[in-house]
């Protein structure tokens, strides 16, 4: 059976809601009190299998040559679309409700199968380089009408190639590490001269992050096809941004410090596999794109996400927006298309932001910019407590999954909470 | 005697045109037909010296535990300020002329010291980021001139913080790696629509790359002492442009593709500790930068630089342009101190661009884009070669050195060959 089939059950208990059913297998690195050095693993209902343990054993075949015992996937990765597909189909096949080979070796089960409580998880990657798009066509005019006016909302070039640029790679973080306010330059319109000091403007995005697991060769441009096999998979991202130090610094290179204090994504790396069912064609687009990016595949996604928002002194998240992947204009596939047209060396653990995602309804906001509409329309989290961008200690969630009949593709989340510096 | 002592001698024969003499002692990355694994050394004449076979001979001290077999200086540099003047004061002292521990052991001086023709040079360091600056005023106001005009020259806030953006690091290649022509989205002002394909306006950029030896800690900010004290070296650098892909894709979010496809360095990394002696002031910086930016050191350099063009069909290069490093408004620690104020985390092997390099002189532009000022005024290279961006075939070469008495601080050179795509 596929490892994608529904019909799917592993020994593992795991119930509808769970973001970890056997027919996702989302790879991540992780360490225990017990054995402290982080190794690779999946994500199985409420427990991560520990694929190092599972090679050990000799479970996984031949010629992966303990890969797994490394903190980070990328040495995995680096084997390629055949290796990744045999290996998810290994195991899946390991974690069936039917196949006795684990499910039976107490011992095994024991060493291997560590419940999440017990994980620690790292950054699921070494980031070669972070390049951060801006291909939701509602985010860009929302934020085009914030700043120029409905005219001019979208720059003359944004239909015709996924615009982007290039992050810095040193602050991607994993999921729950803190995220110090940034300090920068800082001069409102009225201000006549910049001080420095803490951003005053902090935000998030809601982003997909896609992970690139094969390499290209400098010179060489893609097509649709090889682009898409070197995609590996794809996390949350949430790329912090700090509104008012980009407003004074960002003409005419773009955003730098802005952006370069932190960025933070969900442990998990889902397989561009497991969302093979999800798979959906993104909005018409028109203009046509130039025959290097035209695409004959549906290369988006129907991928639930949701934004939680919370205060310090507030016990839970207050859900501030709910959107969907599949509403990006420019898919993940046309994104690296492009990052390559010009010969750009492409390297296994490169991550791709998606840009931050909206939907074309006021809940289907992916940052606070737009949701409190620059600082005018605030979002009400509880009495007393308005927000129209970030205060110290608060925390901001991100959840996704796509839905299928009776489970669910899950990301985890992506949590970062913010802290005075 | 220290080892930027102009009156040290090597037993190396040394001419004073050279590069390199006991008082430069760049560091590098070679291998040979003999050897073919990469390897760390330093140049001294017309030699490099292999310091993992001087490792490996016991000659380098203790504690550095075979950082010299490396493919890259970034183990060395790891190690930290104190380690890097330890190991080039006991590099100077084993090349100095009345030493003969090297001197005079044959079998050692065989093995050690190998003939620069001999030894094929690679990247010196594995560039974890690169990020390129703009912090020539002259260039900035060049550029300005020709896009905006003179009363807009200079954008508000370029003289209130280094401008900069985050460049692609996958692509940073050594001096003589061919460059292929990009392909690129293109649209003059004039045509309606963009079309793909190869860059018609392919410019250089004469730069300093500044080699970051030591990390940050995500969220810490720099002193003007610490940021000093991170940086270990420098090499020359040709920030290859795509002028007409950048034209259209940059508005908002800076250089792109336009920069993504070939960055050039020279294989020498010069020490900060060599470039000492050639410490100068930069410019008057008014208005006087926020507290965070001020300098209480001279942290410019009187360090020459000459850029060779030649077309195919020519023998040697025309000299297009002669400036010096000393020019730039923002330094380098100015430039670090900036870029880790939001709280980045900065790695070893950063690699931070000077931004192009250009005087107040017309024969002093750092880019082609100047000196042809913007295609209008092609410059003349032989009888029916005249430029105003690079063809196919092209080559440019750029050099630098400090100027000694009678010694002189040499970087070698960057050289790049345009090869059609």
């Amino acid at each position: 059976m596929h490892p994608n089939d529904p019909s799917l059950r592993s020994f593992v208990e795991v119930v509808p809601s769970s973001d970890f059913p056997i027919q996702n297998l989302p790879y991540g690195v992780f360490s225990t009190a017990a054995t402290p050095s982080p190794r690779v693993g999946v994500a199985i209902g409420k427990f991560v299998l520990d694929l190092s343990e599972m090679e050990r054993a000799g479970k996984l075949g031949e010629g992966l040559s303990d890969v797994f015992a490394s903190p980070s996937v990328n040495p995995f990765m680096a084997f390629g679309p055949v290796a990744w597909t045999e290996t998810r189909a290994r195991i899946s096949a390991l974690l069936r409700h039917d196949n006795p080979e684990l499910r039976d070796d107490t011992a095994l089960r024991e060493r291997a199968l560590i419940p999440l409580e017990k994980a620690k998880l790292h950054l699921p990657l070494a980031v070669s380089g972070y390049t951060d798009f801006y291909s939701s066509r509602e985010h860009a005019t929302n934020v085009g009408v914030m700043f120029r006016g409905k005219d001019n909302a979208l720059q003359p070039n944004w239909l015709h190639m996924p615009i982007g640029y290039n992050g810095r790679a040193s602050t991607v973080v994993v999921s729950g590490t803190e995220v110090l306010r940034p300090h920068g330059q800082l001069k409102p319109p009225s201000a006549d001269v910049p001080w420095f000091g803490p951003c005053k403007r902090l935000d998030f995005e809601l982003e997909i992050g896609v992970v690139i697991g094969q390499s290209s060769r400098m010179g060489e441009r893609l097509t649709e096809c090889q682009a898409e096999a070197m995609i590996f998979g794809f996390v949350l991202l949430n790329d912090w941004s700090a509104r008012d130090i980009q407003q004074w610094e960002y003409v005419p290179l773009g955003p730098f410090q802005a952006k370069a204090f932190a960025t933070s994504i969900s442990p998990w790396i889902v397989t561009r596999e497991a969302l093979e069912p999800f798979r959906l064609h993104g909005p018409a687009q028109e203009p046509e794109p130039l025959a290097y990016l035209r695409q004959t595949k549906a290369n988006n996604y129907d991928l639930r996400l949701e934004v939680g928002l919370r205060a310090a002194r507030m016990k839970d998240y207050v859900t501030i927006s709910n959107t969907n992947f599949k509403y990006m204009y420019w898919s993940s596939v046309q994104q690296l298309v492009h990052h390559a047209s010009s010969g750009c060396t492409m390297n296994v653990g490169d991550l791709l932001g998606s840009g931050t995602i909206s939907g074309s309804e006021k809940h289907q906001r992916g940052s606070l910019l737009e949701i409190g509409w620059n600082g005018t329309e605030p979002v009400e989290l509880a009495e007393h407590t308005r927000r129209t961008f970030l205060e110290d200690g608060d925390s901001v969630n991100i959840l996704g999954f796509c839905q299928g009949d009776g489970y669910r593709i899950g990301f985890g989340s992506v949590e970062g909470t913010i802290v005075a510096s």
